[in-house]
């Protein structure tokens, strides 16, 4: 852990050890080996708090705090005894990826669900993903699962990390409210058929209307590679495959459109029909 | 009218006045005056010529053309007699957006509709869009779009340009499927007006849940600002506010997502009540 400053003692140089430590959190492998992540700004700090997100970090810029809301946040992060840095401006825009940090940055640790306590039953659903290349899409997608109400986003082999700083901005701060399980194929398949859930996936080529089927708890949807979908092996795992409409010559949507689609899709089915909810949502 | 080289004349630098016309259009400014566009790559120029794009240029690096299918392409368009132009790969990586333009690139015209012609009843709806930041949402809500066989997109003051490379990369080729106007809010008051249209906005704060309303045509959907959505003086151009209802403490959603949220609901709404059709989808 990095000694803390006295208040008052302001770091002025991006060379600092605490700074060189949160700069490093940008690359996967210094943040598979830490457990750490950086969040930036006022609505990404609210939104951990409110979370109970176990901080490990903050940097403020007091030279950028103007808002009242900000330095209530600040005091609040203080109390629960982290170490707290003090940085220049330029200080913290060298270890900020956004524009516009608004004063404040923290180091947050990772929460990760072990597949086995992953209950099948929580939330409106699971959502599993595969080969996503972009982060900024995995980011959006959380977003969308936390305004239906998913329980988390279960990442097979080959899923970007939804600590990476571009998923963290796209989620706007919805990935505190989830929960996320690495695991492999088969620990996977093993999970949902130890939970009788039913696996959900699409396909241009899917004979059933995703508006026709109905989907009871537990249901995990399945999204694959941005540019082809689910392969012919990852179809053959879904219990159900279901075609989502579309009008004239076109032939594929946005993945995080076409997850967004099958969320509501979901959600509403929920929401009109009470008794599709076998757990609680 | 550039002049056009004779067949085997490779153009092998960077500097070729044919080049710099073709870099020029990456501003937003030289597209606006000269009425021109860049696409890139095999699917893109395929969905140009299905839907009889009108092409200006065409420059083709025949070291990377692999595809047989992509050497059909280039015959199909030479054979409009426009500008053919072959150049070396590092020619034409020069002036390409993405990482693998295929080989080929054009330059293809902008084609505006008169906010006078576009028909009310065309396609499913309209899109009106004001206030977006990002050129990436607006391509993506473009292919959601044709997806759903929208009639197109009406971009009002402050919009992104639908031709910058950004918006075109993310709606896949689907930009030459729809219409696009530029209109001054007034303009478009008065265009609603007198097609007796229905102007549906959304807002987090409306009554009406998005699934309760009925969406007969003609409807145009209005979609705001990524970060605040539609202001209080947009919202009070709607004739109908309604809410993508959201779970926990979610408070907004991603623009595309929330867009074919809704776009999926005409879409399903019209499917299913083929009545609420007073045109032709």
């Amino acid at each position: 852990m990095p000694s803390q400053p006295k208040v008052g003692q302001l770091i002025t140089s991006r060379n600092h050890p605490a700074l060189r430590r949160i700069r490093a959190l940008h690359a996967r492998a210094e943040r598979d080996q830490t457990g750490l992540f950086l969040i930036e700004g006022i609505r990404m700090l609210a939104q951990a708090v409110q979370h109970r997100a176990r901080f490990d970090t903050l940097l403020v810029a007091p030279a950028l705090l103007h808002h009242a809301f900000a330095k209530k946040l600040v005091r609040q992060i203080q109390r629960t005894g982290i170490p707290y840095h003090e940085v220049t401006p330029e200080v913290l825009h060298s270890v900020a990826q956004s524009d516009n940090p608004q004063g404040l940055a923290a180091l947050v640790r990772q929460e990760w669900t072990p597949i086995a306590q992953a209950d099948p039953q929580a939330g409106l659903c699971w959502l599993a993903v595969t080969q996503i290349q972009s982060c900024g899409n995995l980011g959006t997608l959380i977003r969308t699962c936390e305004a239906v109400g998913a329980a988390g986003v279960i990442l097979l082999s080959n899923s970007p990390d939804p600590f990476d700083p571009a998923a963290v901005r796209a989620s706007m701060g919805s990935l505190f409210a989830l929960q996320y399980v690495r695991a492999s194929v088969n620990e996977f398949i093993r999970w949902k058929e130890r939970c009788h859930g039913v696996l959900v996936g699409t396909s241009p080529a899917a004979d059933l209307d995703y508006q026709d089927a109905r989907y009871a708890q537990p249901t995990t949807l399945f999204m694959g590679w941005e540019r082809e979908g689910l392969s012919a092996d990852e179809q053959s795992l879904c219990d159900l495959m279901v075609r989502i409409p579309m009008a004239g010559r076109c032939d594929s949507l946005n993945l995080a459109v076409a997850s967004s689609v099958m969320l509501y899709e979901l959600f509403n089915q929920r929401r009109r029909s009470p008794s599709l909810e076998s757990g609680s949502l």
